[in-house]
């Protein structure tokens, strides 16, 4: 496809999106089942093109943990297909009435969910995104265009080629899904600048490529952020659910957003809680990023900067810290959150619904572990994302998400006095 | 206010949109209604601002259509206040449950409507606006922005320095209300680069002005855009159907968004149309720009150029053009519309339901006027503005529109396996 433009990539993407939104869900349903088979099928072909992937990445020195992001084998590539056909069992959000009413001049409004049209994704490394993004823009009648991160080129270019031959095979156009990986940067600037071609942009990766995307884009964006995650050890927490949700949000996995990264913990209760917690976090592995008191509590702590505070770590360090109050810890909160999760742990009524309230992210929890926020957890079935801001959509982003709505008004005849 | 810069300006919004976040319905009506009365008692004051924005107006040689809209008198300054009260009495959106259940581990879920936090607005001319969203914004427990339009610069002070002094009586802060006014561009320019300070910007005004904010900003927007708005004559179209709503979208109000610019009528009802149509608007006073086949049927018709087809007139003109087919009218509307309002006139069902599937319009409409696009006339009660994006809001926008939501997660100790 190297002979085309971003652009017009952009624009068969609009003109296909047209036969997306007209399809049925049995439609739906039927389209990603044969992207499922032919993901299957051509297993031998993918695991080719991404050990390509794999020797570049080799050479170009990065890591092993990113290598292994990168890996497509056998198993994960029937992973690939079964989270397809996931998305395919998802209900079908288009057509559902969800507002309207009839109007006293006998005008009947109903508002009901349509597709967006055509989402843009930008994102890095994994290639399963390419698979997952595509699944979910078809469920919901949209065109999807995609901008993967380079190392997976490869890989991403075979999986995109399998897709477009699945939609062609089920007579659809194959349009539907567009790469524009092979313009490398001017790709990313065709989607991020495509007003009237790309309806939404979501992009998804490091806290970098999303504040390069938010502040690049003229087309509307749904952040998927990062999450400086907090959880706050309340006077009145009690010693297990402090230890078990604290342990639990940050070593249960701890390379994603819902993880824990900083602990705020009520002067009164440190001298409990602090090398109970602290201890359990250690002898999983955790590195602690303390403040005085907290070194003053248990040994091996990091001497915490300022930095340590808006650090999402992604790994098994955490960063903890001694507060006067709830409101000290509501104003740490505000000053370093990223808005994503924060979670206090607690049995004071009067503590727990001022944190609910006065919190300003997307999830805010009371005695659970930060680690829920997710999509499947939150009954979604699939996630597209995890919106940090407020237009939209906010925390876990289902199907539902990836839609719009219009008015549909049918009168007879009525004009306005 | 002039010793600040237009940051601190927003950093004082967002830490007042705390204490609007934090307001019960009944106290956002009080102030609301304290705000009322302070215009009403200070209507001289701002009749005083007002004459001097009018008399500066005059002398730059602004037309009179502005002057009119720039002016306040006392019936305009009672209308303003009446405004604030219509506002007072919605249904406040913040605390509404709007999602939720309990999950499988106990864990209650609950998603719930939360203001934004600062909402800000760019807008022209009309200092009304001032006061609207102003009154929108805390009804719905936001904190606001305002850049108004240079040629109310006067006038606008004066009512923001009203509004807040209202809210300091009320017992609020008065920062919950700031303006920018008098930084000039660099006030815009701080709205549109308001990262973590504005949490959603509205711009209100012309298509230039809309498409400055949408693609200069980094913070998310809701555009309220032009409307190239258009009425298609189907070949079963009934005379009086077509020829009533084409008068009224057209000659009702022609200065607004949802007033008709463009009629496509299908080529085989032509002959009977076009001449009754035609002759009903002239006799109101509407020029038609037609095409060939309109300028044989009608006389003085003004030969339409490519241009026409684009523009929004917003004045007593119109396009009028012969369509071959109904297919030929979608993709006229493909090619030309806003994205705004859309009708048809038909009695064929297929016609109908193929208009109102295949038009990717915020409304689509069959046999209605496209005058009833408001949000008061889709029973909002007050309107924020018209969304032409399909992000968070499309069409009319009411209170619930100038809301977020957020997740509140209740447990007891749980962790995820």
């Amino acid at each position: 496809m190297t002979d085309l433009t971003p652009q017009v990539r952009l624009e068969r993407a609009k003109e296909a999106s047209r036969a997306t939104a007209a399809l049925t869900s049995d439609d739906k349903t039927r389209v990603l089942e044969s992207i499922a088979v032919a993901l299957e099928q051509n297993a031998p072909r993918i695991i080719e093109a991404n050990a390509a992937d794999i020797v570049r990445g080799r050479e170009s020195g990065i890591g092993e943990s990113l290598i292994d992001r990168l890996r497509l084998d056998e198993k994960r590539v029937s992973a690939l297909a079964a989270a397809v056909r996931e998305v395919a069992a998802l209900a079908d959000p288009v057509g559902r009435v969800v507002g309207g009413h009839r109007m006293p001049n006998g005008v009947s409004l109903e508002q009901v969910r349509v597709p967006f049209g055509v989402v843009g994704a930008i994102y890095e490394a994994r290639p399963n995104v390419t698979v997952d993004i595509a699944a979910l823009a078809l469920r919901s009648g949209n065109a999807v265009v995609l901008r993967g991160g380079s190392a997976a080129l490869e890989s991403n270019t075979v999986l995109v080629a399998i897709m477009r031959e699945a939609l062609e095979s089920a007579g659809l156009t194959a349009e539907a899904i567009q790469t524009v990986d092979d313009f490398g940067r001017d790709g990313a600037k065709a989607l991020m600048h495509g007003r009237g071609f790309i309806d939404v942009l979501v992009p998804r990766g490091s806290a970098g490529l999303i504040e390069t995307v938010v502040t690049e884009s003229t087309v509307p964006v749904i952040e998927t952020g990062a999450g400086v995650v907090h959880i706050v050890l309340d006077e009145s927490a009690p010693d297990d659910w402090a230890r078990d949700i604290v342990v639990n949000a940050k070593v249960q996995r701890p390379s994603v957003c819902n993880a824990v990264e900083t602990v705020l913990v009520h002067r009164q209760a440190a001298p409990r809680l602090i090398p109970l917690v602290a201890s359990a976090l250690q002898s999983e592995g955790v590195a602690i990023h303390g403040d005085d008191i907290v070194a003053g509590l248990v040994s091996n702590v990091i001497p915490a900067t300022e930095e340590d505070w808006a650090t999402e770590y992604l790994s098994l360090d955490i960063a903890m810290k001694v507060v006067d109050s709830l409101d000290d810890a509501l104003e740490h909160i505000r000053r370093y959150s990223t808005g994503h999760t924060e979670s206090i742990i607690s049995t004071d009524s009067r503590s727990i619904e001022r944190f609910l309230a006065e919190v300003d992210s997307a999830v805010v929890m009371a005695n659970a572990s930060t680690r829920f926020t997710d999509g499947g957890e939150f009954g979604f079935g699939a996630e597209v994302g995890i919106s940090t801001q407020k237009l939209h959509a906010r925390g876990p982003m289902g199907l539902a998400e990836l839609t719009s709505t219009k008015w549909l008004a049918r009168g007879s005849g009525q004009t306005r006095g």
